[in-house]
């Protein structure tokens, strides 16, 4: 056997499962309930889905400003800020995709376990990979919300603000969402936007809806 | 080429390098400046390393009582929780260890990008491993401040907390820090503190001075 870490048990409610040997949580003080209560909201994640081109970062974007300026916590979640750094090392096949959005789940619900409003926009175009990630939420007791921005293939496609849909086409992307690999709609998606009827900030305010729905935020 | 993520252009600081090709910071409106005016503080990680039973985790508990307490948000990075989710698909080889760090750094400077107090603990044992997780705060733009949890081995080798120095000396567990493989002492921490000489409260205090003297806290 080797051992790298001390661990102490966890007498609370534990945020994963144990899936190393012989490590398990340190009992901490500051509880859930304690951030929330300085906070004003419950730590949880918002997980938008959607082709490329979709506008689920636009949503997210507006998204945080609104909470922001109702004296939330929101954080933001892109390919952007973790693709450079947590997940530098990998690439695109499948399994590195795969991959990708494993680790965004557990910090997603790191972070949703801190306290914060966690805004997740990643294209996870399949469906066992956005179970996965609620999975791993429910299994911490996190609460997790699926919003599908569903917008027309057409119609992100005229919208390609990065000229991805054009070189797909071309052929010098080769695997790109949409084109060459499928994307699934949700099955179970709390919430579906479509940016092609609704600004993005009325998006936001059905998200908005929906948290306060669910007590997540007053 | 292949892409599997909506990029847009980042017109503020990065917070990390562009280590992925084609992927870039997506512009958010709320800054770190809006969460530091929020929430009191500014985000930072805070790094203890030491000896398995030194009493990293325990300085960090008490730490993050004392900072909630004041009406500030810290969250705690442990290999608990950390090893259950994001990294339980390590184990504890030399490269695993590695990546295990690589990935804790890399979250620790999320974290605080949105603004936590992060407090890690982590043996940590090689200064290359500190120096990495440094220098990406660094590069990041984010406050990052080593706390070496000073304690002789004999005396985290009698306080054995989980009997795994026993183990160790019993020849079973065969690389564990400290007995066969090497603890670094940090070359440039910011503080240094002893729990054989100190409570874990007292070593808090000598956190919270530090935190207040680099203006991170009032």
């Amino acid at each position: 056997m080797s051992y790298g870490i001390v661990v102490v048990e966890r007498k609370g409610d534990s945020l994963f499962k144990n899936r190393s040997d012989n490590v398990v949580w340190h009992s901490g003080s500051v509880s859930r309930s304690d951030r929330s209560d300085r906070l004003g909201h419950l730590g949880c994640t918002v997980w938008f889905t959607g082709l490329s081109g979709s506008g689920k970062s636009t949503v997210a974007v507006a998204l945080e400003e609104e909470l922001f300026a109702a004296s939330l916590l929101p954080y933001r979640l892109d390919g952007d800020n973790v693709r450079h750094g947590l997940n530098g090392d990998l690439g695109f096949s499948e399994s590195d995709r795969a991959e990708n959005l494993r680790r965004i789940g557990e910090v997603s619900a790191l972070m949703a376990d801190s306290g914060l409003l966690v805004l997740c926009s990643f294209i996870s175009p399949l469906q066992i990979q956005r179970d996965s990630v609620r999975e791993l939420h429910r299994a911490a007791g996190l609460p997790f919300y699926e919003v599908h921005v569903d917008v027309p293939l057409a119609v992100a496609e005229q919208r390609d603000p990065k000229g991805l849909y054009k070189k797909a086409r071309a052929g010098e992307i080769t695997d790109f969402t949409g084109i060459h690999q499928p994307y699934e709609p949700p099955k179970n998606a709390e919430l579906s936007l479509n940016t092609h009827t609704s600004s993005p900030q009325e998006c936001a305010a059905k998200v908005i809806d929906l948290l306060r729905s669910e007590k997540i935020i007053k």
